[in-house]
């Protein structure tokens, strides 16, 4: 597969119903996803090794999805055999009272990813033009100076926000991140099946909130703001990904297998010396050999 | 092996002399030890994800040791199975001045981990009565208040500063926090050796410092300060592990047995549901199934 098929084409006339959560692409079998899955994953665990010593670009996966979608399960199964030490997760959940304090990245720009190592935000920025959109009275509580009635109802309300986040995220591929964007595409459907599983098994009950039954009703309206998102901000230096997610399988061997491509179009290397190093080095092999002469 | 093999007894007269840094314990091949720390790794996913959930523990995992013991490599190759979604790797360097603003826990309380978690320090506030007692120029930079000249050849300061550390540790014990401490002990003569390699090979090069040759002249002065570590700080509550560390697999795989044993210790059950939980359950159970008959 590859990472160009999965990209929704900015500014364009397509629908997310052009795209179908079902689909499993070239795979006849889970089987053979699952292979792939766990070749993709030592493959990032190398190319992992490399991001972090090469210690000049960062990466930053978004993902986005709605309730149940897979969010949690691709974390862990796409990332479960990299190096912890160069991988971060962060979830956001409602904003806390600080959080509401500043503007709506503060909150995101904290959890960065520093060079050298992978950031994961299980959900994000993307929120403030997702939920504040379907529920737009969570604005009237953001503190935001001069705010109007319904501000919601003013196209350029929302094609600020977009064109603040496409500059942020432009701002940072420009310092060297990376900036995977992936938005898990579940059918109301299979969203049904998964939440009544939940419901049904002890072990996932803690996963389930009556919330998601609540927010699942606003299904069309969630889609419409996905759509808008995706038309607005699948940029060529963050472009977002639009992964069949009804099949969890080949939901995790996409996303792992778009990350290694993009990844593995970084020309990373071991870093090179300078000519201090390269002497510090030479010293110190001398030092350690004669110590050991004087033993 | 038991966890409690390794344990620097508190309060005892043992010194580091009686710990074997190239002891392999009960194993006679590499290939047998390489094997458990595998299913160590199986083992160690399985209890993180029902820690996850559980959610009310939190676990803190510090490892100190001299240069080239193996900090990197044992948390890569001991952790690398877990989710990072609920693991985060912190390594302290030198402190920013931002950071020597403020009070010595302060860098560390910042990176604790949540509920849920597992929090990995790569280095701590150890370093605080370790390359400070090495090196007791440093202290003359923190700003601390009415500091004596020598404050370091008064017993009484090093003393406070573990109370100091005790406290804390016991704090967060009281808090749900599972504190682990690993000291990976190294012989000079394998430090030796590593740091060749490391000057030896491109690839390791940039893992090499001339401070470490530096650091290493003072052997005898950080075996000391570790032995003083050692005797004041490993408590009950938060116990430090010797660990041989001239053979790397053995050192990860005891790394790996200890915090599986410990871990398999806790009460850890998915999270019950209290009444209203309940009702919300078959409430949502009712919406989704009406939905359905509705189509």
């Amino acid at each position: 597969m590859k990472h160009t098929d999965f990209i929704f084409p900015a500014d364009s006339k397509k629908s997310l119903k052009d795209f179908d959560p079902a689909s499993s692409g070239k795979y006849k079998s889970k089987k053979s996803a699952e292979k792939d899955l766990e070749r993709g994953i030592e493959k990032l665990a190398r190319i992992q090794d490399l991001l972090y010593a090469h210690d000049q670009y960062s990466v930053l996966l978004i993902f986005q999805a709605m309730d149940a979608a897979g969010k949690d399960g691709t974390i862990k199964h796409v990332m479960s055999g990299v190096n912890p030490q160069g991988c971060q997760v962060t979830s956001f959940k409602v904003p806390s009272a600080e959080e509401l304090d500043h503007d709506f990245l503060w909150r995101c720009v904290k959890q960065l990813p520093e060079r050298g190592r992978i950031g994961i935000f299980n959900r994000s920025y993307y929120e403030e033009v997702l939920v504040t959109r379907v529920h737009p009275q969570i604005l009237q509580n953001q503190k935001l100076p001069d705010l109007s009635k319904s501000p919601e109802k003013d196209p350029k309300f929302w094609k600020q926000r977009f064109d603040d986040i496409n500059n942020f995220e432009k701002y940072l591929h420009n310092q060297g991140t990376v900036i995977l964007k992936f938005f898990l595409h579940v059918s109301p459907d299979e969203q049904k099946k998964r939440l009544l599983e939940r419901i049904a098994d002890p072990a996932k009950n803690r996963k389930f909130s009556i919330g998601d039954v609540h927010e699942r009703a606003l299904w069309p309206k969630y889609m419409e703001a996905y759509e808008e998102i995706l038309k607005h901000t699948s940029t060529e230096v963050a472009p977002w990904y639009v992964i069949p997610a009804d099949k969890k399988w080949f939901m995790r061997t996409a996303v792992s297998d778009i990350i290694v491509e993009r990844l593995g179009q970084l020309k990373l290397h071991y870093p090179l010396l300078n000519k201090e190093q390269k002497a510090d080095l030479l010293k110190a092999k001398e030092i350690l050999d004669n110590e050991g002469n004087a033993k």
